[in-house]
């Protein structure tokens, strides 16, 4: 299993709504994915302009598939006009 | 339920079984607590020296006691001294 964790800073001035509108539809298509374990969006309880996807896939092959996919490719990019900055960490589970 | 992501970048020199072998006593105690439901370390599969804790709670209320518990007081101010950097985010989930 991998993970991974992907934290957005929204730019100045975008809604929360707007941002989750078009995030839902990714959501949704996500966890239909074969390799894909949890996928889910959350909220900074102190900023709510920054918002983490936090993910489980079974394999690194399930996660190349996922960015590879129609709705990541087509809604992406569109998510990331929204936003500030984007970090994304892979991880393995150590302990 | 509340998430929490600690990600810690560690000093240059330091080993990560150092880090381990305290990170481990934490992890085994926080475990046993009554309102943590997940607490996993997971490390970067790009830089090794990147650990992140992810962490899941019943409550704001388990976590505050978490962070007033023994293991916590004792342990993490020792681990601190490994580390060059520390973000904590605390989060709802939206979708």
């Amino acid at each position: 299993m991998i993970k991974v964790v992907c934290k957005v800073k929204l730019k100045p001035g975008v809604k929360i709504e707007e941002y989750l509108i078009m995030a839902r539809e990714v959501i949704s298509e996500t966890r239909k994915e074969k390799g894909c374990i949890t996928y889910t969006l959350n909220e900074d309880s102190h900023d709510p302009t920054i918002l983490t996807m936090l993910e489980e896939w079974v394999d690194e092959e399930a996660l190349n598939e996922h960015n590879k996919s129609e709705h990541v490719i087509k809604i992406v990019p569109e998510l990331k006009k929204l936003r500030e900055s984007t970090e994304i960490n892979i991880y393995r589970e150590v302990e």
